[in-house]
């Protein structure tokens, strides 16, 4: 692999690739460079998104056989390319999401090489997300709060020789509607064959347990159907089973020999956005508008509280993600019980083996297209890549039943993106959801109307509003992004700071290169003020972790609790963000790069039991002498009812619990919370650093709670601190 | 024209037909029923929407000659039909607004028999708008507060034997597409031709003086393109010239001989839906939900305030409606400086001659497809006639310079309806309407976020507040639908009233059936209560017209100018509504049935002039003692700037015109309205009935405004009834 500064240039210098991953990577290796994420690395890449970059390797010379192909299966370019066999130009493309295959057959013994392009980037735009806005390259790479400019470039998916019988099933899908009452399953098996011997098609079905339940031939040209009575469905992990079903299609010829397979795993589920209980008695005077928006997810017929996070880059080259990588994110993220991931538009749509996870794991899947705060012009040249690499994502991720819930990308009826219902790529995309996956909803961005984004802090820099209160004063449909900032655990930091840079953090130094200062506010992402402000003086790094770290488990526990005692009004509680393309100083995240857990992910687990003691707690820092008056609440979004019980709030200021208050709650129907009485407490007049409230239920260790707080003599209200606009 | 009750029968009578027309008026007359808008004539024909209507007619029997065809075109069929020829079934349909053409050459001297299937109807539902909702019947004629349930039935637009050559250009549609800067048009034509002969088609473009600008030949089977430089635009009315091209299209046999020929008129506009000023910067708080969606239109880089109305239908027949009949009540509207009609969704799209006048008139319209205040089902047989009838009516009406919005139906996104953005069938109306003329907007409903619909009173039965008031204190982006009932002029209400019911108007009379009593309150749509509350017993017809309807027209006239106050942010204002179906007793209406107007429509004109003197009064009641308040506004949404002038507020209490301030407003830019003092004036201690408020500017006369008002020593809100539930 080499690279040259024109488009026809041979490259001077030649080093190894790795395939797939990214030209960076690669030419990085080759010169023998430090890992980029150390310090300031990052900014020795900056040339390398204008290069044309060329992959080359040589086709084997032995013949696949006179009945065979040789096709070259390229997975994904990132993100233009042209394909050369020799002298010869062989194909040519823009998108990085749109697989090709080219027959070389006839090419055996020749040179291969792919000419990646440079990154595509808007003429007369100034460096930044901007540039991203004429194409379907993911913009986060151009520059993003959590992302420095890297844009990776190169093979990033799956590409290799396969030979191929010339009969052979170049596609073979199976497809389903459920019926409204779900006791059957319609099924259709579409097919397209390359050849001329095919004649029939032989279609199994095999369930869970390798029952055969489908046993069919017909004729090639003709859309096959078999009906599933009482089909076994799939369910989201604290649903019920993941049950899939395998679809074993064979080619036969005339005689009845299988010219080809393939097999298709398939889970059958029914997903809806509903309306809300209530949601239609609004508004209610004159003049009246319309209803908000249903964004409450319904599957197999029951409502689904969507906890869980957004997913973005989990890694700034996508090239270098596997199952394995993905793996670990995903069962955090179980384990953490969430069950539903936002992937953001910023970011590329993921590599097969996610969602091949996902619909293993149970975790549902909220699709993005890559588009993201801009203004994605209405222009046909534009218009042709999304109709393009949405048609073949659609394809791809229709398969899919964790994929619930497709969406034009991210914010893009804001402001700071300025398009609306009339712009033509997310009319396009309804459009082409519609006629490929029109069973699955569709949104054209988040938020829509009802839905909230933000805040991004633990307690606004302008007002001193704890993000607490923000939520506890709202009433959206759903919490699709909201944020609190902490640092990265001590091993990350140290893996990238230089050793005399480490503390204290400041401004102007690595710390700010990995996002800790300046990003959208002086402060973000780590809040040293805020966090000084609420737990004292900070004194050496391990003590920023700790303290940075707590303040923002804490924050996020009560988001997530907040937007789940909303229930049914709210239906979604989604943090920003689940993980990060590289090791942060200080980020919203709840993974640091690669995937090490900060503490706040076990509070967002905690806060997403299905079943739990949840405390209303008006805000993180109390003044000796107020009335503490948390509420007491039984938080239950499970699909089966629980037991009553004898719940006990405690608070410990240092000296050991005291019971502040108990309640006796009745059995809860499945997927319903209760609010129950309000302590009112008088906090002695001394102050006693942290104290934390406990709730706990006899006999169920499971339900119990704890919430760490304040008590100071100091504001109540966190610093005011004004924007800077950069 | 007879009927059946079953699909095969026979009829045993056979009456005259009119063509087009409605099975009912046929039957009727033959019959010599009197006029079904007497008295309660109306419920005599309530069994014909479950019988089985035949038309019959011979061919005749002349050949077409050996080169040409004999082709039946019927241009709409209400609802469904079975068109036979002889004993032969040739044609089935369901749907009225796709046409059809039948090739009835080998048949000539057989009988042509179109038989109409009843009115569709969702089984196991109660009688009413419901049993519409499966079907693209508008729902209207089911019942609705100002439409008996009488449901037409049968040919409704131009049905004929045409001759025609074999060689022929069975379409040819001029399309084009503005440059950004609107200094050129690309245009581009499509040709389908029928027979073997046609091998080029020659184009003519002639402009509106007659000047060919453009004039060229290519091949059959290529799509044509020309560029057209400067060209002239279509504007609305109030904006500028209704300028329209011809698109002569020729077909050329080898010898370039005429085989056939087609004209089409075309207008060139580029019409979008724009963000008003400032609308970006809400939401401004967290957590953040999107921006309005945009309802500005923009039509040629010009924003315009939409003024006009909802037309509804203007007969229960629609098959009765023609050039004449829609050219009065067009001419009317223009004359009350409407710029934009709705096309309500819940009446039937009208027939082709509607359009034209738009065209020529610059009326500007709203086109819905037949959907409204129903839960259409995501049923595929549903989906497929929705898809069926929105391409027939979009591939008809996109070549209409006026239709500029096109939108999926009446009040979908609200609890009466059910609908949502997920719904299949409007998801399927964005895609055709993206697919079909991606270059006009498109709304799912109205309203949607942002906008508003109602009040219907002047003044709420519950809270007493005024209807100005309610608008007064919203801030909506569009007022869509708003109404203030008001009786129909005597003479109309004489045409349907029987004299001993005259007067009094009493519910359980034809008052009732008429409209003016319990429609969906006790009070509507005659509000005597509310009008003797304002103006004091009435104490003869005359009087109750005199009175009803000058609350309607004042109550209208504070609300159009209050919706044009809140420009930028509102940005239309229309009505509800401007026509009716048949006599109402009273109504929302500005036109009684035929097309009698209301004095409400001369305020409405008023109230829409380009630029006027305007007053934001609080209230229409006023005491002796309060202090007087208007404040003063200059409106314009002229194009041009306006020069300023001296303003003279005054006031008659009975005794002549008292001067209460005077203001010196500067010139005013194109589109800008000037908010002025406010009036500070006591008023005396006695009650005087009604007053009258002057606004006028020296010299110009055109911007002279009256407001009549109430001074008494009554309460000053309206009385407070309770609505009852039906």
């Amino acid at each position: 692999m080499g690279h040259s500064p024109v488009s026809d240039g041979e490259p001077s210098t030649w080093v190894p690739a790795q395939v797939p991953g990214a030209v960076q990577l690669d030419w990085a290796a080759g010169q023998g460079w430090g890992p980029f994420y150390w310090g300031d690395n990052w900014r020795d890449y900056g040339w390398m998104e204008d290069a044309y970059w060329t992959y080359r390797a040589m086709l084997p010379t032995s013949s696949p056989g006179s009945d065979s192909r040789a096709v070259l299966v390229c997975c994904g370019v990132d993100y233009a390319c042209r394909v050369f066999v020799g002298e010869r130009l062989v194909h040519e493309q823009e998108g990085m999401f749109t697989p090709f295959e080219i027959d070389v057959s006839e090419h055996l013994g020749q040179e291969l090489r792919i000419v990646v392009s440079p990154a595509p980037k808007e003429p007369g735009v100034a460096e930044g997300r901007d540039q991203a806005r004429r194409s379907c390259k993911p913009a986060v790479s151009y520059g993003w709060d959590f992302h420095p400019r890297l844009i990776p470039l190169g093979i990033w998916d799956e590409t290799y020789l396969q030979i191929w019988g010339a009969d052979r099933l170049a596609d073979a899908e199976t497809r389903y509607r459920l019926a409204e009452d779900l006791n059957h399953a319609d099924l259709e098996l579409r097919v397209v064959a390359d050849g001329s011997r095919g004649a029939r098609v032989r279609w199994q079905v095999e369930d869970d347990s390798g029952r055969i339940v489908v046993d069919q031939t017909g004729p090639l040209t003709e859309t096959q159907t078999a009906r599933l009575d009482q089909p076994e469905l799939w369910w989201p992990h604290d649903q019920g089973p993941q049950t899939r079903y395998r679809s074993r299609v064979m080619l036969l010829d005339g005689d009845g020999q299988v010219l080809d397979e393939r097999v298709q795993a398939f889970g059958l589920r029914r997903v809806r956005l509903v309306m809300h209980e209530g949601a239609w008695t609004w508004p209610d005077s004159f003049p009246k508008t319309r209803s908000n928006p249903p964004i409450t997810l319904e599957v197999n017929g029951r409502r689904i509280f969507g906890k869980g996070a957004n997913w973005v880059s989990p890694d700034i080259f996508p090239g270098t993600l596997d199952e394995g990588r993905y793996r670990e994110q995903l069962e955090l993220a179980k384990g953490a019980n969430m069950n539903l991931l936002r992937m953001w538009g910023g970011a590329p749509v993921q590599k097969e083996a996610f969602y091949r996870l996902c619909d293993e794991l149970g975790i549902m899947v909220w699709q993005e297209f890559p588009l993201a705060c801009n203004a994605y012009p209405d222009d046909p040249d534009y218009l042709r890549v999304v109709d393009q690499e949405s048609r073949s994502i659609l394809r791809r991720l229709r398969r899919h039943p964790s994929v619930v819930l497709w969406c034009g990308g991210n914010e893009l009826f804001n402001g700071w993106s300025g398009m609306t219902d009339q712009s033509h790529a997310l009319r396009l995309l309804n459009a082409n959801c519609f006629e490929l996956d029109r069973q699955t909803p569709f949104l054209p961005t988040s938020p829509v109307m009802g839905m909230g984004h933000g805040h991004y802090v633990f307690a606004d820099l302008e007002t001193g509003e704890e993000a607490w209160s923000l939520f506890q004063n709202a009433s959206c449909t759903a919490y699709t992004e909201f944020g609190c900032g902490g640092p990265s655990p001590e091993p990350v930091l140290r893996s990238f700071l230089p050793e005399d840079e480490l503390f204290p953090p400041k401004p102007g130094t690595v710390w700010e290169t990995h996002h800790a200062f300046g990003v959208w506010m002086p402060q973000s992402h780590l809040y040293l003020e805020t966090i000084e402000h609420y737990l004292g003086p900070v004194t050496s790094l391990e003590d920023l972790v700790e303290k940075g770290q707590l303040l923002q488990a804490e924050g996020f526990r009560g988001l997530f609790e907040e937007a789940r005692r909303q229930m049914p009004v709210a239906s979604m509680a989604l943090n920003w963000c689940l993980n990060e393309p590289w090791p942060c100083a200080a980020n919203n995240s709840l993974l640091a790069w690669p995937c090490e857990p900060k503490p706040a992910l076990q509070a967002v687990g905690e806060a997403c039991r299905p079943s739990l003691a949840s405390a209303r707690v008006r805000k993180f820092m109390w003044r000796p002498g107020e009335w503490f008056d948390p509420e007491l609440w039984v938080l239950h979004d499970g699909p089966e009812e629980i037991e009553g019980g004898a719940m006990v709030a405690e608070l410990d200021r240092g000296t050991g619990f005291e019971p502040l208050l108990s309640w006796d709650f009745p059995t809860l129907a499945p997927n319903q919370n209760l609010r129950g009485p309000r302590v009112q407490f008088q906090l002695p007049p001394s102050a006693a650093g942290r104290m934390v409230l406990r709730l706990s239920v006899e006999g169920r260790p499971e339900l119990e709670s704890r919430y760490t707080l304040v008590l100071s003599t100091g504001s109540s209200n966190a610093p005011t601190l004004k924007r800077l606009n950069f």
